[in-house]
């Protein structure tokens, strides 16, 4: 993409309104505009993190077995008052009245939805297991949103939902996600540790949130030091593998780790020194377990193998990608802006000519702008007509894994810059060499 | 993909509530379901159909040199408020409340948020042309929503908006989306002719609605039949060459082409006989150039060369991706189900595998699946235990292109049958030919 004719609007000053470092870099990178209060809309950049996020959580649902469907944004009431959660959801559900004066809302979750879907379908155990998930847009109209995408009113989440015959087989429909959350974290560059969790609104008793260390997470949280060291399970994972799966899941929640609501002082205290750590946290991730809660009041029943219905066992798993954007950017930053893990980063390179109109600069960056582009790298090429400084800025700003520097003097001797944004390790290297560097 | 671990709610009675042809199909091919009055959840299949037709507009647009972003659902009604449409746009309007007692809206389109981005970041003609798009679910709440999702009320919309200095580098702009139309509908497998249209509550005094031709079309359409024979523009046009982009949509507008609301009786008379196509058609999509309505009410202004400040001359460009899904069924069908076009058919090929648990096909099928996978096919392999009677009747309904049929009689011999789903064509293949002839 050539920045010319892209649509970048990054910002010079500090929005002042903006209280933490996710936000005021996303502002001043273009990434994001409110619109609202807690509504923003996604501006090329921030899109383009948002949908890598999606893609890495399509990914990763798909090979542990959920099936992406799309629910709709507006919900009907009466799905809400068979659980019983109409009336409990207090205000921050945005209640809408249509045209013909019947109770809608916008959904903030979509168990009811889903529990639906399934009575309407499935019938036998024999379609068991099933997990089904989407990525829409929810609505929460929290009282006081702040610290832009990271708790903002409409925000997009993928939830999935899991439904099994019975609390063993739900069991390994909750390793799954379990696993496949572990997977998905590491892919985006962050190291997630799971957390025993209250269940809230949701329900249920068995519930996990992925929390990623980051010094200004909005919660604390106190865990073992040997987590930052476990090995992330490889893609290769057998996911129908029962023990298999719940040998990772055992490993992973063998040692201690806790929010502050959690917490436990003793059980902490018991540890050696050497091994605590405490530290501020991003939840990231929340999974839950909540066997019949939904599907006993709203009958979601299978015929089991001994020819009785059963409701069914279920579980939802929930990831918020436009949470996860700021969440990304307070783990990975510095005073210059942005620093994107390459699996997530909107473009992989800088491209910046130093020159413009200048013919050996626009030469050698056409080239390496089709080269690369022609390699599978996504390229965002600086061709304005603007002060290297500015052009060194922005780009630190805006935080692409790899700048590739183009100016006469170099260019002269054939060589160009290639700086790694994450180090600022700067190298020359010859133009013809730079793809060979990229790869390496 | 494996039938078995999939979820596709197939049924075999036609659904009551379902008027036309599509949204029979879309029912029995378990591709959506209702979930309120026209509001829909989309199920797996139907979901890969949305998903193939964005992936087209997303290619498209961006070829015509528009920058995706994304704007939120729900939208302030004060930006409404300056424009003068938030009393004129009526019941179908979602009107919203918050928490705050705030007046908002689920937006049924953004030329006011789009404009309050532009007017927030760009002062200068140097930052144009600019064409700002975004796919977003979208909210009209229609009195009566009927014919499945051709006419929901929760809908999904590609939006694009374009902003010029002028009337004339505007006009550029507009060709541009009149020939990215030309090409998107093309690619999935439709002929659209552009036809003149009413800029209704969009309001401007150029617009052009696009139509197809299905014979349960919602509208009665006349043309001149030599649009049936025109070449689509080319992958290589030169959206930049604006004499060239002019001469293509001077071509595409200079016979007749017109709606009932817009049709000309005498005109179209004098039409040779053999050249009169009458007809029923749906609109898949509609481009408006507007001028400054917007812009001028809004404050969005630019410096021009000039060194004054000129209100920014805008279009707006819309195609329904939700409502794309039934039309294409309606244009393509038969007694038995739906027939994809191969570009955006939900799967390449159906893999049927007539005696699951016998040795020689279930062995042949896993060769296959695995091959056909490798090369780039997605796959859906029906390994279910059924009759192979219900398989063939499954795969009609789901219209998937290529039919591979697997079954211990003809595997003896070591062939395979493939049928083309649109002309019931069927051959006995050799296992080993099987991806060969998929790729001629």
């Amino acid at each position: 993409m050539r920045l010319s004719r892209y649509f970048l609007p990054t910002l010079r000053e500090t929005p002042r309104e903006a209280e933490i470092v996710s936000h005021r870099l996303m502002l001043r990178a273009g990434m994001v505009r409110q619109q609202s209060a807690g509504i923003f809309s996604w501006l090329p950049l921030g899109l383009r993190v948002l949908n890598k996020i999606n893609a890495i959580i399509r990914e990763e649902q798909n090979r542990a077995g959920a099936v992406e469907i799309l629910m709709p944004t507006i919900q009907s009431a009466d799905l809400w008052r068979e659980s019983g959660r109409y009336e409990a959801y207090g205000k921050e559900m945005l209640r809408i009245r249509d045209r013909h004066e019947r109770d809608m809302l916008f959904g903030p979750t979509n168990e009811e939805m889903v529990t639906d879907i399934f009575r309407t379908y499935l019938r036998s155990y024999k379609d068991l297991p099933l997990n089904l998930y989407h990525i829409q847009w929810k609505f929460r109209d929290e009282i006081r949103p702040r610290f832009g995408t990271m708790r903002s009113r409409e925000f997009l989440m993928k939830d999935a939902y899991s439904f099994d015959l019975d609390k063993e087989s739900a069991r390994h429909a909750y390793n799954r996600m379990f696993v496949a959350y572990l997977r998905t974290f590491a892919r985006m560059g962050l190291r997630a540790i799971p957390m025993q969790a209250d269940t809230g609104p949701i329900g249920g008793d068995l519930s996990h949130e992925f929390i990623i260390l980051a010094s200004t997470g909005e919660s604390e949280v106190f865990c073992d030091k040997a987590y930052l060291d476990f090995d992330t399970p490889a893609a290769e994972t057998d996911f129908e593998d029962r023990a298999g799966l719940q040998g990772i899941v055992d490993a992973w929640t063998a040692r201690y780790a806790a929010t502050d609501e959690k917490h436990d002082e003793a059980a902490f205290a018991a540890l050696p020194d050497a091994d605590k750590l405490s530290a501020r946290g991003i939840e990231v991730g929340h999974i839950f377990y909540f066997g019949t809660k939904y599907s006993e009041p709203m009958r979601a029943v299978v015929t089991g193998p001994d020819g009785k219905e059963h409701p069914v066992h279920m579980g939802s798993y929930g990831i918020g990608p436009s949470r996860l954007v700021p969440a990304i950017i307070e783990a990975s930053h510095d005073e210059a802006g942005v620093i994107w893990p390459d699996a997530i980063a909107p473009f992989h390179v800088a491209l910046l000519n130093l020159k413009p109109g200048d013919p050996a600069t626009d030469g050698a960056c056409e080239t390496l702008y089709a080269a690369l582009g022609a390699a599978g790298y996504d390229v965002l090429y600086d061709d304005r007509e603007e002060r290297p400084g500015a052009k060194f800025a922005n780009a630190d700003l805006i935080g692409l894994p790899w700048q590739v520097i183009v100016g006469p003097k170099s260019l002269a001797d054939g060589k160009i810059e290639m700086k790694r944004r994450a180090t600022g390790a700067r190298e020359l290297v010859a133009v013809d060499d730079c793809l060979a560097r990229l790869k390496a």
